[in-house]
């Protein structure tokens, strides 16, 4: 239950989405067995709609909060549903989300966003009493805005970004165990224009899982050749962690890619990835470089050995495992 | 009495410094107690002065080591006065600043410089013999510059940047026993048309340590809503951290905010603060969110958990402490 | 032995290259004894060409996995010249580099880059079963390309950077083994209009070593007053550390300079080096604080005092060691 990572879409795409969440699912992480991957699911994908739809809408969820399987703990967007990482928020700088979220376990927790406007009611700390008590719902509200001119020719900073959201009161007065145990999750904040993708996918180094799971059992993330794929990489727990991808690079700044040919920001394939990180980019898919069976993993060489490795399976355009990719697998699943 | 962070103002401001500094200090972190904020001190804070005003002007200043209560050593700008972190110092690009330290204690010690320019003489550091004995004073000569053309449309960097200053001599040739103790303070070069802000307070994870203290008794930060303030953040001793504020964010570039509406900097809430590291930021005080006490931490869980959190409280426009933020302050001081 | 660094320069210096490696070793880093650096080899330095003179050529070198002295492993351009770190090896932005390695160790290894192209084939890991059993030798090709235009005005990433490469097979599947004794070195790629350096040198924190020594054995690096030195960075192995320069520093950017005067990216001199992170950047040695010893260092303190510390040694233009600078050595040596 832990591979599915349902989201919720730019609001235009909200009212279709709740029927489809199965279907999302299945684009997910997927464990060790390649086969075909079926089209790219209409609703789940956020499709190649462009810029900003909507102008300051307000949307309303419900998320449920509940155990799952192996002493795991999830947020999902239906009773039953819950994930580790927990579902995709998305929203366009503008938007304001109003999350109710309810409570099915017997612990005090809640949810706390990075990057959003929210008021202290909404902060998701104890110290704020911004909680749910077990079986409690409590409506949390996340807003957001654009960059606005400040002096001297310098702007001030909008929302826009890869963020996260996780529990900040469960165990601890900072959510210590509730993250522990996968209250988290992926939050993106688009600004106008910004290019969605094909697929995404959400990457959490949380200790020393990925996803709260390792190797053999760590995320298998699938796309075909060409496709636009979204990673959203987040840190979490206690140990410092870095971030690597095998034949596929990104640029260092908001959204993964050059602003222009001056943008003079670093492309990279490894990035520190430590508590409270976060951050997301695009790539096509084996462009330049084929499908093929390819590596994800922290580049701490102990964490790696130790189990923080994953496979990001490109498939042939027509979604057949690609020569070679088969034995790859095989070679993962027993260790090699 | 390490609440205290005076500070030197750019040149213009220094003749009238000296006098002021007790009242600078009543705006810096102050204990666990809210209470009205008076009027920003005139002369402590850089106030709203835009622009370079002065021209590769020389400054000489004279900084006091001293042992000071709990064990601690500091910087201060007169006897008596020596605080944990010391006075944040600034200048602009083309400035120069001499410093004569004055070594109060019994151990060797010194002043080293990030970002500026500096001959070995002014390197503060064994290697190269300079460094104060125990009673001695000293002078260190810290000059910066403006970016300059190189080849092909390329700019050698200016001096302008968040830094920080610390002892490089006490204990280990690397001044790990004085850092320990507390020799560290914020340096910002400004280069011309950067804004000043209203208020400004540094942030420096020392091990597991926020400015050598721990919650309860970590900074405790406090604006009025509106006001511009100026957070850097400094990273020391053994141990790897992230700074995350709550509810407020900066740009992850020179200033903390967009140089124009096609910066490519990334918006950020939380950073990784590594020894050595340091950075710097503006936030509007509670934009978009409102007044309250918003809580400040390294997000490394067990970091957090042990007492590295502490709050930045947003008190009403009028100074006034909003509603709610007296019992989270007593959260926070009963470990809630 | 393992002082050496020679690398392969862009492809138009290529063909006179290899019977200049000796010479070329003179000018990385060597023992702790200042001496007079002879005039900076014609053919190892990249010299001050602009411009990228070639167009998508294709590049063809042998390098050689040997083992060296103290239980290190290098990789080396000819047999019996391994050195750590191995070569700098440089491509232009649309070259192809084809390297076959030659295998003379008795245990499996692989050469896996960062940054640029490669199919499964030439991966270097296990994982895809690209990898050189004892004596075997076995090409593998490392493509680049130029950013293009993606939709709404962004452009994918090109291959430029300060990449590196590494073994991804002995020990582990993930090298562990082999990066821990020393397969490992600096691969840059460059963009048209690059400035190229005077003196390159890669600087690499492997576990708690750099480039596998400590003080007062860690690399000394020499260069004249004014000239344009290139550092590369690098991390390997299990722990986390920040690099530091005393009184230089660079923009944290994709050049290590500022592209125009209004590139927003911050200017340090202290950056987070984990592993598997890179970056690079160009100082002029010397410049605006003159000739003398300047040290480098990791600024995790326990770092440092264990060894992690090395000297950037700034001779005065004629190449003479400017007053001061044998009695730093000399302390350096002797631990101060
Ligand atoms: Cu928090
Ligand atoms: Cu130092
Ligand atoms: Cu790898």
């Amino acid at each position: 239950m832990t591979d599915k990572q349902p989201r919720t879409g730019p609001i235009e795409r909200q009212m279709s989405r709740r029927s489809m969440l199965a279907g999302a699912a299945a684009s997910a992480a997927v464990p060790v067995a390649a086969t075909t991957v079926g089209a790219p699911p209409a609703t789940a994908a956020p499709g190649n709609g462009r810029g900003n739809p909507n102008r300051g809408q307000t949307r309303r969820i419900t998320m449920y909060a509940e155990e799952i399987s192996g002493g795991m703990i999830g947020y999902g967007l239906a009773p039953g549903e819950a994930t580790v990482p927990g579902p995709i928020l998305e929203m366009w700088e503008g938007d304001t989300l109003e999350i109710e979220l309810v409570n099915n376990t017997d612990r005090q927790l809640s949810i706390h966003p990075h990057g959003v406007d929210y008021s202290v009611d909404s902060d998701g700390s104890p110290l704020n009493a911004s909680f749910n008590e077990p079986g409690e719902r409590r409506t949390y509200v996340w807003r957001t805005h654009s960059p606005y001119k400040a002096e001297g020719g310098r702007w001030m900073p909008g929302s826009a970004g890869y963020w996260h959201y996780h529990d900040h009161a469960m165990g601890t007065p900072h959510g210590t165990e509730g993250i522990r145990k996968g209250l988290y999750g992926a939050l993106i904040v688009r600004r106008k224009g910004d290019i969605t993708p094909d697929r995404q996918f959400t990457v959490v180094f949380n200790d020393m899982t990925i996803n709260n799971r390792i190797a053999p059992d760590a995320p298998l993330y699938k796309a075909r050749l060409g496709e636009r794929v979204e990673f959203i990489a987040i840190g979490h727990g206690n140990t410092f962690h870095t971030f690597h991808m095998h034949a596929h690079r990104w640029v260092d700044n908001r959204t993964g890619m050059l602003e222009g040919p001056n943008d003079p920001s670093p492309a990279i394939d490894n990035k520190d990835l430590n508590p409270g990180d976060s951050f997301g980019f695009q790539v096509i898919a084996g462009e330049g470089v084929g499908a093929g069976a390819w590596m994800y993993h922290c580049h701490v060489q102990f964490h790696s050995d130790q189990g923080m490795a994953g496979i990001f399976l490109v498939l042939n355009e027509d979604g057949s495992v690609p020569d070679g990719a088969q034995a790859a697998l095989d070679r993962y699943r027993d260790g090699g």
